[in-house]
């Protein structure tokens, strides 16, 4: 143990357990072992340890790596799992032969890159999930752009799309998702090894090999900010909180669409609950979840923040604090991003109630007010408050968008106006079809078939730009890997 | 299994995993096995069921309580503890006589009761912590009412004061730590049971009887409320957030006391770790990681918050993913607790070096204000003004508070007012000693030994006080419990 | 100035702007007069300052009160409120007996006795309206007593209550955030004056004189924790934010409730906007805003626990970021009782389409269950699988409640139990009936009228022994006050 | 007023005052008269309306362009800048005329439209003043690549590094944070113009001819996406809170630094304060503040993901929420950048006081530890628990780096391997010198002068690109602009 040279006194029991972080440890297990070859190979190859040392100790590594994590002894006394590793070389290979390991290398630099290491492969599994869940909507919202649905604003409705347009506008997002974890990727993907404590070695050390060996794009250069700083994880719990939040917004809507009351979809029987003393009840449980994790995925943001708050430099235990939150994030969102995808893809429509939430809302009069415009040069805000009065008449009256006429239109505009608009009665009618109104937005982007389609092709393209991208990282870190493996089975 | 009558499939494995809260669920067991007795009693006593039915239910519930929650088949499609109490029930005395257990509640009340009866009990022993731990402080501030510490503003050495002083401020501000749980125990101990589902039920229960056998202090009226709300977990984090807030800076003031440059105070050998790297170190790592759990157990209460914000009413499954943030808040603080108490109790201060950084930051030059406008009538702000001259020129002399001469002063004095302030050589010493300062200031809670011993001796009287609330509160909550199982066992 | 004696140079004008905290400071204009005329009375009372220079400070601070703030000449240079107030004076009677004004005082005791002067008012305005708020609640709740609404747990109907059982839920909590602000007033209602600094002072003060000049309860007695603790404000800004997360939860109702799709109540006129380019639309966005505002007051709240996590004693500057948020929290919350209040006073309820939407939901499904438990005797479980499979069956041929006849029940009970449940054609009526359901619940706080009506009049009660403390601690505010200025006006 | 046609009362002016936006829309004015120029253009060349129509809008759009925000009628009734500026127009060129304006546009994406053009112009100048504050960074820490402080881990001296390495580590940070604010700017910079009230119009409009007007590098495609996303704004306050974090470690650090204690550098005279009471203090407040604003940061960060949060598309005014804190965030970061520049372009180290904390805290015990590695043989860890007894004798005996002797090390050498390691005088002297330990440290990124001087010029090439790109922003948006008002005169 470290202790032995400095102190008098053993670890209180207590301090040890409440220090240890050997709970989230194994999660780096790979990476630390791997780093440990990564670095005994440097010093090989510069000769700061003789070839004897380097091949016992690249042996041991590679028997424990074989092994697996139940060969170590993870007790709280020796705090981490990269004393763990240390100490089951040094019972393989010799104190004297295994003391060298720890040459030009602190766990302050070690555990920043095993950490990097970890979360640039959770980063790619995201981005899969999210390519994969952008896949499922862009596959529902081609099935579904011609699907008229009551498009809200404030929660009323306020004018036809179709659940397509829906679909892709989530598709979008979801797109600006994985373009924000592209750049947490960038930033996590920097070696932090050699810049030991932080202040860097007199040793001769090649930071570049170990960096390329372990499959990171480059060095985190200044050493003392490549140990001290977290920004990289912080960057990425935010990507994962914006994410969630994004996630949330879709989920809140799936509960109000599967009420009775707006009962516009059906959650597929195998994402459903029913309840303890209500038989009737089908319960969007798992939704409900995916829209409560945001919270939890939020509130491991404000966590992170506040830790590294005021924190001086190079390295201070608090940053041990942050890692399990950095881990609940990724969790949360990937078991999410799963769920709701296999969720959404037997996700059924219920076109019927879909119109008729539309038809109740009313949700052509701003294309009779269009009309109007168009058709017989009122001017717009002149034309909103003839429709206006034409939908609050009839809403007194409790008619729906079927029962309007011509001539409750003709009566409101008497009323505002003094005189009557002139329109055809076939130009109202017109005005007044939801389909009729959606394909007459052909604005690029709208809610037109058209459009929606033209859309969705751009979509499946930025889509599959960014697989290739995940796909070539994924190829070169286990390219890396294999590299580092085939030398240290050599070693 | 619930689901049996209403659908058509299974529930998907990975949604069933998802939405299970069966990792969390364990820490409610004892609490949902005496409800179930509490309820099943009252169901008897309304003869609600029968008392052969009643008395076999009562049977296996005593059993499993003596058999642990090893007893119980967790699987995730049993969804959560409630229930697989229910199955084991069952499975005792089979379905027509277990099947009755369900009658007149929900899982909606029975997991509101289950939290709050676990948290009250969390909350005394957090309690009980900060009580202990307001003891170690009342403790080692009586041992230092006279060992003199540099007071700091804006980390500024500014007056001196005591040790003792000011543990004693932290004794202070953890006692309204005390109260603010205190509180929050009052929201807790609210019996939900009866509310059911949330619109309560039509059989003739006696919500009152089971608030009682469970040790509540009485019922939440509202049904709806009863299962919807959470505002007492929300509390009782705030209170945990604020508390640790509070710690931290304690935690801070250790780290920044503990460093060569301050070396005021020596953290105990068994509280700290040295490095890997730098042989010389001697870490305060258990202060950093006080320090930055503050930063979870604000997340957690951000998570929790977000969590609440706009759910609808009565019940939403999004409320589930609020427990395990209270846990880890409850489990954070009480290991901090405990840690820290042991800590603080073998800190030894370094009175030495504290009187020299004491002398270093000219500590009493405000007690040399002070004497020239009580002594010879300059008005304050003068006073402030020939003083703060007099810093300038020792400072830029590199001057420490033992070579202040009066005719420092006096020259100062000339420069700022042009003429000589009239003050003795006696005065000038008294006001600059450090000591003498400290014990001039016998101010109701100011640092003199006097009115520290003083306040300590009111501050135990408050400890002692909240102890005799906390026992009052463990004994009815262990007597009810006793009675329930004597029944139980009778049954 | 202060810097006179001590720097060489003026303070950088871009400092000086970032650093002022004039824009809030108005706020604390009056609380810092009195507190200087309590100061001044009791350093004459205890001769520290003589008659005549207690006199003339004490007309002009009372000149001062009379002018108001505009008499002061608030410049970024002067700092704060604190020091602008001291120049008046010493502009009004000279430097010479102006400047005994500070004698024994300090910004920084002088702040935290300013902002807990202006926070006791605020809390008590704030459990004023909240107590109003919940006086509208009962008031329309009595109006509704038997007005059925669907209950929804997960958003789907689950049992019918009334829409006077709801809204008594929601007087019901904030009867409770009326109670935690309670307690907030208690903490704060605490006098740090004659902390001074942090470590009291040599001058021979009367702490508990100025406490209760100015009102206070008591003082806070550590002169350390008196100016270095704000939990008084986070304990405060937390309660805040959990009575705006309560409220954005009865917000986020009034939104889902006016939908077309729910179509339950009407939002009145005066509190609703229309669209720029939608003509029929009814926007709810006051409510959203309350919705929203409970985002910015958690913001607020985690703000200041980030501000003084790791704070070290006793005084930073840290601190003069925390009082903006907390006045930030205090206004929206305000602002928003207010508005609520006056909009649910005259929301209407749409009782038709409430129960419409109940019978929709099958809402009465568990009370069949229920009398299938205790007219049968078939064990609830079983019950449930029964009325489950029923509900399965009318789900799919689109029936309604009132569509439902004994021989679906019958069928459904063939099915699942091999036999038909014996249950006469009346029982089965009565059952599914939704008002007789309601009122069949008649447990204490459940939804029956006569529940409610009872749940209601302990309600009512409990605001009006909340009313009856803030009226008390008011009146006695206002005559220590009123002491306090005739005092001066003498002086 | 919009609500003529459909509202039988007025607004409630409570209401009114609490859901006007008037307070914040002056920030938009500029932004909103372009966009209703660039519309109006547009519109024309589509011939949705008539050239003397739009000539006489542009006509007035430009006039109150030159008149600026005085010229418009601000009051709560006309809700928000965008009626204001409508309302503006139609008294100039008469209802028939100007009630065309809002032909095909709506508040929804003309907020959005507005919000995102003037945060671009806020990144890019947040963008300026981080590349400039690292400039200052980069220069402070050419001028001192050989002065030696002592770095910390756990806030314990731990190894010598450089006052110009610390400071290149923060450059590099910053770095970062300007690269983040670059992926924001390319989100912000999307045009969601053309989008309408959420889905599109039917008149034949042209988005990219306005969003090319705009400056913008492109349109927002899905028009539900374009007006109900903020992830542009959260993604923004995700960047500022982490700088703000940043930033709030070099504060804590200087903080720390000017302390009495640790003594490493003078704040200077301009941005420090001194005390009401404490004449001798010169306090760091300036820095103070800049550690505090990270807090409000994070909690707009947190509020603004609070308001997000279940949001149903694809609008809802609780979106109007969050744009105040938005600019709060960016008013708090663009003057904490611009003081702390200035600050630290001013700062004053101190090298003595630096050397003498490196020699006190045995900084160069590791450099001792490695040459043993390196000369002798003796396994890393081996070598460390010698020189830990070292550190452990020493400091019992108070001994400083300089009192060292060989003899104290091959002491501890035969206490803990029985034998006297093998190292010469001169090596054991070589070892301990601070200087030439940091000297010998080459390794990229370390802390040697030369490895400094590298890498700050690196830093220098990094910041000029980013100047680089900020500038071809800037002029991209400035050629738009010029050319848009161009065209606007001439109509």
């Amino acid at each position: 143990m470290l202790r032995e040279g400095r102190f008098k006194k053993s670890m209180d029991p207590d301090a040890a357990e409440y220090s240890t972080s050997l709970e989230d440890d194994p999660r780096l297990f790979g990476a630390v072992v791997e780093i440990n070859m990564a670095h005994v190979q440097m010093l090989w190859e510069r000769e700061i340890i003789d070839e004897s040392s380097a091949n016992q100790i690249l042996g041991s590594l590679f028997k424990l790596q074989e092994e697996g994590l139940d060969a170590l002894d993870l007790r709280p006394e020796l705090e981490d799992i990269h004393m763990a590793v240390e100490e089951y070389v040094k019972e393989e290979v010799g104190e004297d032969v295994g003391g060298k390991l720890h040459t030009a290398k602190s766990r302050n630099d070690q555990v920043s890159t095993a950490i990097r290491m970890v979360l640039r492969e959770e980063i790619l599994e995201i981005q899969e999930l999210i390519a994969d869940f952008v896949g499922v909507l862009v596959e529902r919202a081609g099935e579904n752009t011609e699907t008229v649905i009551p498009g809200y604003t404030h929660l009323q409705v306020a004018e036809p799309t179709t659940f397509g347009h829906y679909l892709a506008a989530y598709g979008q997002t979801f797109v600006r998702d994985l373009k924000r974890l592209n750049a947490s990727y960038e930033e996590t993907n920097r070696c932090p090894l050699g810049a030991c404590a932080f202040a860097g070695t007199s040793f001769p050390i090649d930071r570049s090999l170990t960096s390329a060996q372990l499959g990171f794009d480059g060095i985190l250069e200044n050493t003392m900010d490549a140990v001290g700083s977290r920004d990289f994880a912080l960057q990425t719990m935010s990507g994962l909180a914006i994410l969630m939040t994004n996630l949330s917004r879709l989920c809140e809507e799936l509960v109000l669409w599967s009420s009775s009351e707006f009962d516009m979809i059906e959650i597929p029987d195998e994402f459903s609950t029913t309840s303890s003393i209500m038989p009737q009840k089908k319960n969007p449980e798992i939704i409900e979840l995916g829209r409560a994790k945001s919270g939890s995925v939020i509130g491991d943001l404000v966590g992170g923040l506040n830790i590294v708050k005021g924190l001086p430099q190079a390295y201070d235990l608090d940053l041990q604090e942050l890692t399990p939150l950095l881990w609940n994030s990724v969790d949360q969102v990937k078991s999410t991003l799963l769920v709701m995808r296999k969720l959404v893809s037997k996700l059924e429509p219920k076109p019927e109630n879909m119109y008729e939430n539309a038809e109740r809302g009313f949700a052509t009069l701003t294309e009779l007010a269009n009309t109007l415009v168009r058709e017989t040069d009122v001017p717009f805000r002149r034309a909103h408050k003839i429709v206006g009065k034409l939908a609050s008449i009839v809403s007194d009256e409790g008619k729906s968008l079927g029962d309007l006429t011509l001539e409750d239109l003709l009566s409101a505009s008497r009323e505002i106006v003094g005189e009557e608009v002139e329109i055809s009665e076939d130009q109202f009618e017109e005005a007044l079809d939801l389909h009729g109104s959606v394909e007459s937005r052909r604005v690029v982007g709208g809610p037109s078939s058209d459009s929606v389609e033209e859309e969705l092709s751009k979509l499946e393209k930025k889509v599959s730009n960014y697989g290739k991208i995940i796909e070539k990282r994924r190829d070169s870190l286990d390219e890396a890997k294999e590299m580092l493996l085939d030398l240290a089975r050599g070693g």
